[in-house]
């Protein structure tokens, strides 16, 4: 990040106080409002709601609120810098919800990195919420952490780094692989970073029916004879139909079709592109900067370049889906986040751009059909759930 | 509460789906904001916090915002009835900020009611807020969670049902003696219902020089003989210097000055008026039904009669004080709520009523001067914490 947009970003923070603030939603102006929206009035509402808990859907902001949860041990590509660090990245996050979806959404960072206290934290300020967005918590606690919040939470939870990137990368690469005229079912993929994200992708991509995934992490290639793997690791590799295989990254490439980066900087080069198969995808999300420059991909081959940033195009971002998808999940009760609803989305935000082609695979988030397009598919995928 | 009243109170909050939201203070109009506001220019104010923390309070919403934190084990005068039925009265909370004082509040409502749990639940969610209101939870365990949190918090905590009342009586009663011209050293006093407010009343009565203070719980008189006695109730009964007397209520009350009752409806009775000395003071803040119906406390001699309620006069509402003391409390980082804070604040409240008058102790909530002046008073004591 250059030295002028970290100064215009700390002016434009300090200039308006951070980005959210409360409004009213409700008249307040004399004795009588005032009579209905506190005491006595509000007695009556709960009342009503201890006799009838639901009614705190619509009676009150849960039922359109969705907490942003960080206990700032992942934040951004920073690092660990902890919860009051992390207030910023959390409080923007409610800010995109607000202004993409129109949906309420409050920060709340945490003291605590211990897995059981933050699910135990979560759980005990939930009430006030309609649904739970996880954020920049590190791997492998995220996935307990989702997994314990999924199983006991009555409202629905969703690590955003896992499946936000994980739904705008399947989106994109669906466009890719239409361009490129490839099946997913027959891509020979590389993730590489098998961190919260790395491992949301390649399970989704498996969901998506991908077959041939290899995945690099910071001690080259994963194989069934390293003693060092986490068990999301384990379950990954046994899902793979790709042949063993062991070395780095620069192994892993070769002859393969699609990259996936979500590790780091400039760790893939000329040469390994060019021993990827012809006319090779290549996501390299690092941000800010990724695991290689799009003008170097392209010169070395690449045919699709697709990178975290808003300076180049196509722009895996996750504003795409969790704005619409969070709006959705707020208006039907009892839903849950799974695999089925992330495929979907990924299908119906993949058909956004009508005119695909390399350098426009995904749309932008200020694209106004996006978050209707995300909020349709997921809304319909939530109804779905409870239909059966 | 009437039918009409509770329907009335339904609707509105159904209508607009409570009472508070967020709203962006920002713009996010292009790319450009998105650059500033997220992802990669926030990295610049995460890592600018990471390295001064106390830069939180400028560039996010932590400066501005308070927590309104309950267990839902004291609504109003519900009872116990949980952490979904309170989110209504601490939205209406946050309402009533925003609305008085423009100050943003986020309602928080827990799923436990250890006071412990309570505790650390309090303290791993404090990064994001700038001052915590704790709200209807029940004595004595509220004491315990105060305190505590007082100590191991670095943000000002103040639990409103103790010292919102407690402030906005004394303010009162500082009007009616003056009225009466009777000093607050010489006022035999009585207090009815020792719970958070009873107790912090009296504590605080205590601290702005009264000494004759007689105590009086569902048990009684509280007398040193009693075995059933909490810690509070034992410091409050050394504090004073009343002659022993064991008994109830009506025998608290002979030749009494002044009656505070925090504890029931209908509890005291015409002659129990008739037998305190001549021209009492009558604070019958049971809400919403008062100890005594004012029109029956003064056919019985009353000369002052304060209620809780806003259709009498002389309405006892923490809504005088806790908007812009919150307020003051936001803007001077590290100050704390002692009881010199409350002392200025309420001496200060008296003041704002410039013709007192048997009907005219305490200003309405809605008197344009009140916000404003107990702000002041607010932050002055808070001033002079930092200097000394």
């Amino acid at each position: 990040m250059d030295e002028e947009l970290k100064k215009l970003a700390i002016e434009y923070h300090k200039k308006y106080g951070g980005k959210i603030g409360t409004e009213l939603r409700a008249p307040l102006a004399d004795k009588n409002d005032l009579a209905l929206a506190y005491s006595p009035g509000v007695g009556a509402v709960t009342l009503a709601i201890s006799r009838s808990p639901d009614l705190a859907n619509d009676l009150t902001l849960k039922g359109r609120t969705v907490a942003i949860v960080s206990d700032g041990s992942a934040i951004l590509g920073l690092g660990n810098l902890g919860a009051l660090a992390a207030i910023p990245v959390m409080e923007g996050k409610a800010a995109l919800l607000k202004h993409f979806a129109g949906v309420d959404a409050f920060p709340i960072t945490l003291t605590t990195e211990d897995p059981n206290e933050i699910i135990e934290t979560v759980l005990k300020i939930s009430p006030v919420f309609g649904a739970i967005n996880l954020e920049d918590i590190s791997a492998p606690r995220c996935f307990y952490i989702e997994e314990e919040l999924r199983r006991r939470s009555s409202i629905p939870v969703m690590h955003d780094d896992q499946w936000g990137t994980a739904t705008v990368v399947l989106a994109g690469l669906v466009n890719a692989l239409k361009l490129k005229n490839l099946k997913i079912e027959d891509a020979k993929i590389v993730v590489s970073g098998i961190g919260a994200a790395g491992v949301a992708v390649s399970r989704l991509l498996f969901a998506a029916g991908a077959r041939y995934l290899r995945f690099v992490d910071s001690q080259g290639l994963i194989t069934k004879d390293r003693i060092d793997l986490t068990k999301e690791k384990i379950e990954l590799l046994n899902s793979s139909q790709s042949e063993y295989l062991a070395g780095g990254l620069a192994d892993a490439l070769v002859q393969s079709d699609v990259f996936i980066g979500l590790s780091k900087p400039d760790v893939v080069k000329e040469d390994m592109v060019k021993s990827m198969s012809e006319k090779p995808i290549i996501f390299a999300l690092a941000n800010p900067t990724p695991e290689i420059m799009p003008d170097i991909a392209k010169e070395s081959g690449a045919f699709v370049v697709a990178t975290g940033r808003s300076d180049f195009s196509n722009q895996v971002n996750n504003a795409l889906v969790f704005p619409g998808l969070l709006k959705a999940s707020l208006e039907v009760k009892g839903c849950q986040f799974t695999n089925e609803v992330f495929l979907n989305v990924a299908y119906a935000l993949a058909d956004v751009t009508a005119d695909i082609n390399p350098e426009s695979i995904i749309p932008s988030p200020f694209n106004d059909k996006v978050v209707e397009v995300v909020y349709t598919a997921g809304k319909k995928e939530f109804l779905k759930q409870l239909a059966s």
